[in-house]
């Protein structure tokens, strides 16, 4: 599923800055399409939250009806608190929707209710799908910033395990680390913790644990410097 | 691992209502061990985002260093904003993390920073990870609440796929789609749209599709209450 498929629909949110809390959120994780449903437009000059993404709320489609905000899209999943689900219903968790979005092209409208009373039975009767954060039964209603920001978060999980460039500090070679421990035996010969006969076998525990510490290039540099002043320092 | 052998910790947070935020996306989680790094303990009364999560602020551990919140935690988690990473530095996912986790047993503290300027150099130098949640590179930074709420819900993610118990609809029997099926035929007579030489492609064609849909026991039933009225006013 492309992002610009997606869109998150607020269904009459009471608080403004919850507005803003959910387009930072969206733009946190690349989504910019946002509905809001409300009787009174909301004056976004007054939102305080939507930190870096005043962009997704100037852009935000605002509407009169749930029909209005849906009718271009062909899967329309509400969100509900699981607590409030129907016997009737399905249940389905945000794993359960990326496993059907995969299965076809999809023009996706989540769908969240007010802070208050979440959607209504109306709403949800326009909803393909019922979904649910896997939340515990004694706290299971969620802020709905919070909500916003999990589901998104799911919806790019997968495609996003490549985004982070992988920086891996570089680890040291086995030469340097194999000069470090000589090093650590030349000071260790100097406070007498070596004994004639224990020589072969500290230096392949001590070597043993060094590499399984696995160093960075730097971690041996400083380890190495720290040696040679020790040296100098005992002789 | 264990939720209870997980540590939220909040180094000098600034808002309370944060706190707050940061209090009820862990409850929603089940999360519960919450410690605050503060040089004035905050007045936890002010607080109004905690919804149903105030035993988990009042159980916060309140402290004035980073050392003694995490002092009997062996794996501490620094989380920042990808753009914020130094390049010696090894960034993990919140998936990364979920891996490390469960080849040991940890007692695990992640640990968020302020909102303004995250974590310090010094705060990240006590933790054996840097974590980053996958954001856009545009929009890198996000609310702490948030960010708590989407490492909490990966924390879980796996565990909770029993947690809300599928209650999937009764669907329709193979007969009762079938009778239904044969009643649309009959309605479809009365108003001439079935042609002496197309009556088993059109058959075969409505079966399929009636399947296709996979109709719970109440969709049939209520299909057939539909149709039988028709009949009824057609007759």
């Amino acid at each position: 599923m492309s992002l610009s498929n997606c869109r998150i629909v607020l269904v009459r949110p009471r608080d403004p800055n919850n507005i803003g809390a959910v387009a930072r959120a969206m733009k946190n994780f690349g989504f910019t399409d946002l509905a809001v449903i409300t009787p009174h437009p909301p004056v976004w000059s007054e939102v305080v939250s939507a930190v870096n993404a005043e962009d997704v709320l100037a852009g935000a489609c605002v509407v009169q009806s749930l029909d209005e905000a849906i009718a271009d899209y062909n899967l329309i999943v509400g969100t509900t608190d699981r607590t409030r689900v129907e016997e009737r219903q399905t249940v389905y968790t945000p794993i359960d929707l990326i496993r059907e979005l995969s299965a076809a092209d999809y023009k996706l409208a989540l769908v969240f209710g007010s802070e208050k009373h979440g959607l209504t039975n109306e709403d949800l009767s326009r909803c393909h799908r019922v979904m649910s954060i896997p939340t515990e039964p004694n706290c299971p209603s969620m802020n709905i910033g919070q909500a916003v920001a999990v589901c998104c978060y799911e919806l790019i999980r997968e495609s996003a395990q490549g985004a982070i460039v992988p920086r891996p500090a570089e680890t040291a070679t086995a030469g340097a680390t194999e000069a470090a421990l000589q090093s650590l035996l030349e000071v260790l010969w100097l406070i007498d913790f070596v004994l004639p006969g224990n020589e072969p076998d500290l230096t392949r525990r001590l070597r043993g644990s060094l590499l399984r510490l696995n160093p960075t290039k730097y971690d041996i540099e400083m380890l190495c410097g720290i040696l040679n002043r020790i040296k100098r320092g005992l002789q």
